[in-house]
């Protein structure tokens, strides 16, 4: 075979990108949803790709692709790289797909070098992690840890189908929820390698850095509901304006967040009612996101705003509420994964720094069966789910690197 | 002629108003817009009661009805009262047509009591002041002050019939926009009664205030252009939060009008952009209404908010712009007219106050031809354009006591 240097296998994956890209159920846009035309497109194409790369190929009863390469030794465990080839509408290109593309590179210049892997890996291409088709998001990770649940499989699409007539008719088969593609024991651990989505590697001038933790997140729906009232005829002394409530409530949220950091809390949503020009707003409904790499914190800050919605409401004579729509809790990465990964990447690119994941990603489901850990690739303008995502060529080679130092790494740490 | 006591005037106006409030377009509300059938019924009932109290009733042009009394002396110069007929869709019983009844039931009770005015007096039932039909207000006023413009005429309703082809219609004939009904000099004055629409006279405790001005009022539309993202992968330090930008521009704009009373500043509407709960604002639009009752203050407040909106958007590396839509002067109440109204409020209610007309009124338009005065009635809880508009019955007497009055104090100051 012959070597395959870096920067060919970073140029192949950088084509092999495009060329998935083009892979689409909307002609002149990436878009694929769970179990579509182009998703099966997808899935044979990149397990082409894999074939190539000395996998053994196979497709699950939630449509995962699954490339998987054995070691020498038999009952070895597996170690697991993953994340998913479906995306929003309109995608870009590195979104999910660097995950599963990137890993197989990496297994081939792995592979050139002649380093035998005294572990078993799997590479998974997840079938489903962007919620578009189905209002609920997972079903490729949650089917492949044995979480799909029986009121996953009742969720509807737009036409009214459900998951279960869906997998019905891609298995030609009624499918029952699948078990876990693996016990625990078996595996080493789960690489997700995913562009950060965010500015911070941007900012800090470096390709790549090691994720922390997966941010938990709290949705909550804040209302203030004050009096409607004439524009003109109303004194100001006299006004119940509940949108200049939320205004403070907006500034609270704000410099809360501002003060705690890694704290992030957003106001992305607001209605007014009624809404008009001459009318003081007599309810104002409004959004609250707030994320934190740990549970506490965000609980604190939760209740914090809480509080100053009920204090900003009373001190205006309106009324208000804040109601819990969602609550997750934080994933914490593997201590010893992420210590070992922030070795490749002082190797690769002279420094690593630890980010949080402020966006959930497969890993968190993974992390039910496995320790994970995760690498973040920059990308321009911190832009995602857009056609204009973009990683430079320089920061795929960068990332490439990374993740064949750490199988190299894993290989000599584990021993034959 | 039977003595036609205060008392049974204002229980004879009640039950007029209610029988107004049941002529409509649509079944179980009041809906009456220009032209409409409701229209010439209300036109056809309140002529009825005009003619009742001695009035001769025409119908102009655009639909204005008209009714007049003489003088005993010939070539007397004539005292105007008027508000209109058309309404709001589903409105309550006084907006309007508080401004026709009384008057016409003032000059019953003038008349029962056996006093000659020396003075000619129109009371008009404008035909159009909500702007419902047409995107345009004042339709009626504009016609009777010979102020209605060939783009008046030009204005489309929702299924494309232009002013003046609604007009031709009713007409039988192309109508040329209409003169003046009256020379300036013909004219000693124009009272309009109103509902306040407002909470100042309840707040006060009072039946009735004089309108000291109408304020003048800025319209704008102000724009923040910062930049969307993740809410979940951005840090708060690297955020260009346009929502952020709003919140601090709607909090100036109340801190402003509430350190400058009798300033009004409103922002009732607002859209942010993409409007995600998971993305930061990246635009964010608002509306802002600004009124005063004198012009220079609220010049220099639209000036200072544009400023603020500047600083705002600065301090967040934001862009913003602030377009004003729409610019309209004050309009004061005639010193004389005014003063000889609050005596006869004072004689009335024990005292009286001055207040800002913060809404526009057909007096504006009625100020091009005659100098003016208004006088406010307090409605429940400020409330107007709402089916549960109320005035006390009340109320109603000592409104109506007051007209008298000044009916009566005019006769005796202009004399024969």
């Amino acid at each position: 075979m012959p070597k395959n240097t870096l920067a060919q296998a970073a140029s192949s994956l950088a084509r092999r990108l495009d060329q998935l890209a083009r892979v689409s159920d909307e002609r002149g846009e990436t878009t694929r949803t769970f179990l579509s035309p182009a998703m099966g497109r997808a899935n044979t194409l990149v397990g082409r790709w894999m074939r190539g790369a000395g996998l053994a190929v196979r497709e699950d009863a939630v449509g995962n692709l699954i490339g998987r390469t054995k070691a020498r030794a038999p009952c070895a465990r597996t170690f697991l790289f993953g994340s998913h080839l479906d995306t929003v509408r309109d995608a870009g290109r590195f979104d999910g797909t660097l995950g599963v593309l990137l890993p197989i590179a990496a297994l081939e210049v792995v592979r050139s070098r002649g380093i035998d892997l005294p572990f078993d890996v799997e590479v998974v291409g997840f079938s489903e992690e962007e919620g578009v088709r189905f209002p609920s998001a997972y079903l490729g990770s949650k089917g492949y840890t044995g979480h799909l649940t029986a009121s996953d499989l009742a969720l509807r699409d737009a036409q009214g189908t459900s998951v279960a007539q869906v997998l019905a008719r891609h298995n030609g088969r009624r499918t029952p929820p699948p078990r876990a593609a693996h016990a625990s024991e078996e595996l080493i651990g789960y690489l997700e390698v995913h562009i950060e989505q965010g500015p911070v590697l941007e900012d800090k001038g470096l390709a790549a850095g090691v994720v922390s933790a997966i941010s938990g997140q709290t949705r909550a729906v804040v209302r203030f509901s004050g009096r409607a009232g004439h524009a003109g005829t109303t004194p100001m002394a006299l006004r119940k304006d509940a949108l200049a409530c939320a205004a403070e409530f907006i500034l609270a949220t704000e410099a809360l967040a501002r003060s705690r950091p890694p704290l992030v809390a957003t106001v992305g949503r607001i209605t007014a009612r009624p809404g008009a020009a001459n009318v003081i707003a007599g309810d104002v409904e409004l959004s609250l996101d707030v994320r934190h790499p740990a549970d506490a914190p965000r609980k604190s800050a939760v209740a914090a705003l809480r509080a100053a919605a009920q204090r900003i409401a009373r001190g205006r004579g309106v009324r208000s509420s804040v109601t819990v729509a969602q609550d997750n809790g934080a994933v914490a990465c593997s201590h010893e994964l992420t210590a070992l990964l922030e070795r490749s990447v002082r190797a690769c690119q002279g420094r690593s720094i630890a980010l949080a994941s402020g966006a959930g990603h497969d890993a968190v489901i993974v992390s039910s069966i496995a320790p994970v850990a995760m690498l973040f690739v920059r990308c321009r303008g911190g832009l995602s789910h857009h056609p204009d995502e973009h990683v430079r060529s320089g920061d795929l080679g960068v990332a490439l690197g990374i993740v064949v130092d750490f199988l190299t790494r894993m290989a000599y740490r584990i021993g034959p």
